[in-house]
């Protein structure tokens, strides 16, 4: 079937390449004209401005995003005066779930429906296929289903549960519809959420295992910070990266982050090409934001993202309190490194 | 080569089975005459006591022990006294690292090889393979490769990560000599450290899904608690088991702990079979007490770890005092339930 | 001067008592006569509906609300149409700061004048004082001066910290204008937050001493939980109300909070009274809702939080989750109790 | 009574001028001559050397060390050759509460008295009084008697918890016999534990505040991380040592720690002084050590003590594997500030 896609960032150019391989028609739009101009050369049908774009597009018109979240509202308020009724807008971008209740309601108005897309994948999307979590009406979605069938990593890729004989569904395939408007969003932001969790257990392993031979420095008689009581048991010198690939087989910690954690740590093995701040681009304080809102503990997920936080240095002045006051009442002088 | 192999539990049984499979011999020892007679029937040599289990054994010896790390200071005190200067001990167990360092310095002045070798796999080692982390010297350790090799995945089981070629080791069969005695266990525990917080990541992912559609509930007006601001953002009945599922499938959070989970839900997509009251078998304690004598932050794996503790109500008394200071300086009337 | 006080409570009645015997003329409504009738054989001017209770009021008039968080829009609606422009109206209450912003906006249209005044202080009150963080314009706060101050402490109650000569402000007294509109129930809410980690604080270390005779007990080899390694390291049965008293005189842990906690423990040192499940009443949660939008970690407010989450039983769908994992890849079977 | 004073640091030294002050005759030792001259020229008998010191005191003797935990076995070697059956040693410093197990044992053997004597007050100590947590055998606690009074606060310091009439402990004054040899100083470490919960809980407040201005600033567009959504929340300049100093009056959260913090913040309102890398004294790790032993949840604890390691920049390897990670599955680059 037909496709508009407007975004040709990584994600975007991507899986219009996918799709087009799976047969079907892409119409493309980005601000950039070369990111057009490549896509053209691989077959799309390109447009350079939104008239020319929604004009390229048969009705009902589907038009996924691929934008940052931060600028969705702005490519709707330019887009949705060219759509007509009947037309599909879905956003695969990082949306907050918030934000695809309040525009399914504003696009509703207009007969336009609208259908959110939580996409996982990354930069490996366009070999192993996508992960999509899907919110919206179940007439809207089905009649997508062409589009995420060729982006999800279908069938073959991963053998279903054991046990599902009999109930297949297009979660075995790699996209599932979740729910109403924001469902997809939802679960994407928990996905990401749990992916935040994940990362932070690695990190915390490694690091652990980083630092596993502390006991054979030197340390100087400092009164102020407790000396290590029993060095012996920290003599290990470990190589990171061969424990990464180790532990890819067999072990019950397998994943595709720790693969991913492997190739890092074989081409680097000390990361002293990355200095440790660490970004969040928003699912993480959403999905905390939401376990608070509903009551449900979250401590290993707040954890995760507070790390992040801290490593971009806001908690420094936390520090200082406690600094300040172990001088007030312990007279005790901080030491500067 | 033979291999003698003490505790047939669930995974000495299987690794006695994996091991004769790939055309070693072993000599088989369990205090349940069942167990021996069982592996005795497919091809193992059974004893029954410890003097006949010895001498069914080559010199040098290499005897594997696979029992509970409580017992293996048991075990060693009436196997020791049978073997000869020359002989290996394997312990596969999880124990704790400290206690190799002390054992592998026992058995050094009888002239007794130690080797520690935390092993990964569960009940799907047998088929899967199993993943090992290994301490100890390096000849022993090389003397053990057919053992390890047989038991591991084998480089056909995971491509090796990219851009490795050319230094295959054997990580990438899936056993890893990790340093000197403890390092196997402590690589281990590290490892299940890390479990726990990937367990706990997806736990508390899960639990915010299970939640989502608190909006719906009728909430009696309570002055004790908040209430919830916007229901309208918490109307969702996600199926759990199918999320599970379309995880599985080229998103960043895949892994083979998913896979089960999956297969969990699947089962028992509301999991009322369990009480949620969950045991913790060490090297969660063992993996956070180190960071702790390192000064390394661990706070989501402690994180982990105290989830455990608190599900199985170690933390009641905590709240009661919680309860006792808002009685206190409010007032407030503890709800009942 | 004279106040208007809305909503007899526990509070609003300390309140109004307080600022009687400081000389100020109080008008107080309830929708329950009763609270009215007990204020207006102390002194106060009584009324028992909103027509009434504004009428009793000189322009331009001053009406402080206390009633719960959740009623405070309702209050305002009924409220509203009988205020004139250069009225004041005060929450006292804990209402989220967002609110506030809003509320002060809607006023502001009318004339009206708003204050956010963050109380702290519960049952003692009423003898201590309040503390109070004001929000709102600079000359509204000033004209209430005299009514802060007759709720506050007093610069008597606490001497000011050394140094501070010649700088005195009214936190000497007790209460302070912390800046616009929200900014008293922000630093409130702070507050609270504060009070949430200090409480856990206490909590957990309470808890550790009730549990630090568990190496007396028997225990009962469990292969599914780690045993005690060292039992001879908790054989300690602590009095608790002793400890508590003691650490009130010349320790680096005394406060107003741990001399309630010496108060409950002695009347009842197993606090059997209480099931343990926390209530909490939206500040903490808020807090943490701050702190993440503006990257801030806040990992012991939080995770003080969950706590309470936890105790309401929040968290037990999770733990079925990891119980469910580990039957899957290690065949455990979960102990029931 | 006579008492012998080893170490004459600030904790040593002001406690021999508050014995003295009391009445009591106290002969100290030091390894710096100064230390010692400067109490002689007070009234105490002083001993440069360990014979002298020993020779000073009346047997039975009483010996209080107050010395860092890293060097008490060293003075004990020097100073128990000199020592007679039913002298006492009495422990004052910060101590493993292992040590004192292992060290009363020792010294039983030679019929010398051990008692551990977890000391709190810090260098307020001399004026204030300190409270003393107290672990060994019953008759030597109460022979000491004398001395714990006169370094306890006194019961006219604080007044008893209401409702404690008729039973009047000496936990009123401020010491407390808590139990067998190591008791006292679990206690000690249970209470620098909540320490340092309280710490962290006011450093993450004042932290908030400190940044509630962060939607006044200026943001770049950065793909990398998430903007924030409501800017208009964050607009508050807030002065922190005005805070500090209301909520020491009548507010839930007013304590010693707060009032030493209200000082700091007047000194320093922006604490630049301070780099805030946080040292730790072994209290902290032994509590959760203990903690997770007994299988006892400690989050709080926990969280509060690794903000001090991740301060002091332990935790930035895991920030490294962290950027890697985002690097290898979205091609995120990091940012560098």
């Amino acid at each position: 079937m037909q496709l508009g896609m407007i975004g040709l960032g990584r994600m975007g150019r991507d899986m219009v390449r996918r799709l087009m391989e799976k047969g079907h028609q892409c119409v493309v739009h980005d601000s950039r004209a070369q990111a057009v101009d490549e896509l053209r050369s691989q077959g799309a049908a390109g447009a350079t401005n939104m008239q020319e774009f929604v004009a390229a597009l048969k009705a009902p018109r589907a038009v996924w995003l691929m934008v940052p979240a931060a600028v969705v509202d702005e490519v709707l308020q330019s887009l949705l005066p060219l759509l007509a009724a009947g037309d599909i807008v879905i956003d695969g971008g990082n949306s907050y779930y918030h934000d695809d209740i309040r525009r399914a309601e504003q696009l509703k108005s207009k007969g336009i429906h609208y259908v959110d897309a939580g996409t996982s994948g990354g930069v490996f999307g366009y070999e192993r296929g996508y992960c999509m979590m899907v919110g919206g009406e179940t007439e809207t979605v089905q009649h997508l289903a062409p589009i995420f069938a060729a982006l999800a990593p279908g069938d073959a890729a991963v053998a279903p549960s054991p046990g599902r004989a009999g109930h297949a569904t297009s979660a075995e395939q790699g996209y599932l519809h979740c729910g109403p408007h924001g469902a997809g969003h939802f679960v994407k932001m928990v996905h990401n959420g749990i992916e935040y969790g994940m990362m932070a257990a690695y990190a915390e392993g490694f690091n652990i295992l980083h630092h596993a031979n502390v006991g054979k420095q030197e340390h100087q008689n400092d009164a102020e910070t407790t000396p290590l009581r029993e060095p012996q048991y920290y003599q290990y010198d470990f190589n990171l990266a061969e424990i990464a690939e180790v532990w890819r087989r067999g072990s019950v910690i397998s994943s595709w982050l720790l693969d991913l954690t492997a190739r890092a740590l074989d081409e680097d093995p000390v990361l002293d090409r990355y200095a440790g701040n660490v970004s969040d681009s928003g699912e993480g304080r959403w999905t905390v934001k939401a376990a608070i809102d509903m009551a449900v503990p979250a401590p290993v997920l707040s954890t995760a993202l507070y790390e992040r936080f801290s490593s971009r240095h806001m908690g420094d002045f936390a520090g200082k309190v406690l600094s300040a006051m172990r001088q007030q009442f312990g007279g005790h002088v901080e030491r500067k490194n």
